[in-house]
């Protein structure tokens, strides 16, 4: 049995361009035949590049939107004026069902708002969290929370290793993929009071066999792969996935500057430029970077504003695997079973 | 006139190796001729190492040490039991006024103790913090709290902002370095209480002309060098430090994994490698990783467990200027201005 499921694509109010959303939406349809897509955006600029997808368009809606929320509108702004907006409609489909999830390049704190708003959380979480599949030595790792929620509570640590869980379970076809809690070192007494608090708990339901709690993780654990899920605050984790971003771009900066230093290393940059590539295709924040906002009654996932069809397709993918493994109806078990 | 200043190592307790210890004192001596070293650790290994370093064997006192304190040892046990390591001994010396300075490459948080107990924190500073030079697009940044005091505090961020100020001033010669506040966003409604209690004190000082702060900066801001000084508790600091050193790997892993992959590729690595080796050497925690521990009575630094001879020249120099430009009376001032 194959089942159909429908993406919301808010186009606007981001520098990702038309064409690569499209481009990726097309590959994603190629692999996941029963999606079907609405495009919030404008008509006229869907309808001038859509044509060379076929496919995409027989599967596609396209919804002209007179209005985008840029990276700057307030949101309390947006709720006043923005109802018209593209990010505001697609998500407004979601809640009323002629949609399962939305895609969006767009302001995140916005996306963030109206999904709460909108899509309310899940009952038993009572704040989302943004997580993002972040590589590693080994593979990929689930990082959470990245900005949804800044303040340092143990129940919100509790709900994000239950969220950050069932996604590494299904995005990596492990059973009980292994939890490690974000500290400044991994003895017993390292950290604030609130991580303690939440690693004793992770402890009892892990010896309940509920997750799989392996301890604390330290800042370079999550560049190692040390454990399947890293979980923190949403305050330390934007912090460290910003550190991350600027650290990447700046060895690259460096190292472009050091190649273009002597004739002989800019051929041994052109040589090695196919080897280059590669690793900029599996560090490059535009081709892999999507936040998902865990913990809604419905998926949202936020793509890197300036994303290229391959970083759209991927997370067109992603959002297509969760409904397929139905992500929510299992967060909503694993709630249920923690909270009797 | 030329100042003479005395440096206490702590030899032993890591993996740095001797030689690269003396390596680095010798070279740090030919550009700051009136240094002088007090070496603690193993008389016997230091002696057969020392030989090939005329000037540093002039300038140096070998202090024989039975023990030394491990990277596992509590603090607890230390204070009871180790009180003949080379790191006490290396403390005490300065406590007693017999040296300037300590630098170890050993256990941290055994550092951060015994420095604390003997040396105290300066009048007017409640708790120290470990700051680091950070490099990034521009040149270099200071980055503190890394992890000396976890605690959120609008005065430990305030000290911190003094501390490293103080600490950019002298060593980037710049005579009012710009202080950013790591946050989650820009905006003046982001982040937590006490970071923005900090701003608020932070623009105070800086209407009168104390201090020149920058406003809030993001993780990324970091490596791009918006500010010279980046100021941050040491939970978020530490975790910021390590998930950079994690990238910087994760991406030099994938870099080898590429050059390896093809004959041609491998053959573009031989001819780049020389514009590598610059790269690692700006980048490499090995070659210019130290912590500088700020805000007690005397300059403590810590370098990488690991650390090459250029790392130790790099650290000795930085002492030496730290000193000859008279950085805790400069701290004391700004202090005493500040707290009025």
């Amino acid at each position: 049995m194959t089942k159909s499921f429908t993406l919301s694509i808010d186009t606007l109010g981001s520098e990702t361009k038309i064409n690569d959303v499209l481009k990726g939406l097309n590959q994603s349809l190629l692999r996941n035949i029963n999606y079907k897509f609405q495009l919030y955006g404008d008509e006229k600029l869907i309808k001038r590049n859509i044509d060379k997808y076929k496919r995409l368009i027989t599967s596609s809606e396209i919804i002209d939107c007179d209005s985008y929320i840029s990276m700057n509108d307030k949101p309390s702004e947006i709720l006043k004026n923005k109802q018209s907006s593209s990010m505001y409609l697609a998500i407004k489909s979601v809640q009323d069902g002629f949609s399962d999830s939305v895609l969006s390049f767009g302001n995140t704190g916005a996306l963030m708002t109206l999904s709460l708003l909108n899509l309310k959380t899940m009952d038993g979480i009572k704040r989302p969290a943004i997580a993002s599949i972040w590589p590693n030595m080994k593979g990929d790792s689930i990082v959470l929370d990245l900005g949804a929620n800044t303040k340092l509570d143990k129940r919100y640590l509790i709900d994000n290793a239950v969220l950050g869980a069932c996604l590494a379970s299904i995005l990596f076809k492990i059973e009980k993929p292994s939890i490690g809690l974000l500290n400044v070192g991994v003895e017993d007494n390292k950290g604030r009071d609130e991580i303690k608090a939440a690693s004793d708990e992770l402890k009892n339901l892990s010896k309940n066999s509920m997750i799989k709690y392996y301890g604390y993780v330290e800042g370079n654990d999550i560049s190692l792969g040390r454990t399947n899920v890293i979980v923190t605050d949403g305050f330390t984790g934007n912090i460290s996935l910003k550190t991350a971003e600027g650290t990447a771009k700046l060895f690259q900066s460096h190292l472009r500057d050091a190649f273009n230093s002597s004739l002989l290393s800019k051929l041994g940059f052109f040589l090695s430029s196919l080897a280059m590539k590669s690793v900029k295709d599996r560090l490059d924040p535009r081709v892999h970077n999507c936040g998902i906002l865990m913990g809604l009654k419905a998926l949202v996932v936020k793509c890197h504003g300036q994303s290229e069809y391959r970083g759209v397709s991927y997370a067109s993918d992603i959002i297509y695997s969760l409904l397929e493994n139905n992500v929510n109806e299992k967060i909503q078990g694993y709630v249920d079973r923690i909270r009797v």
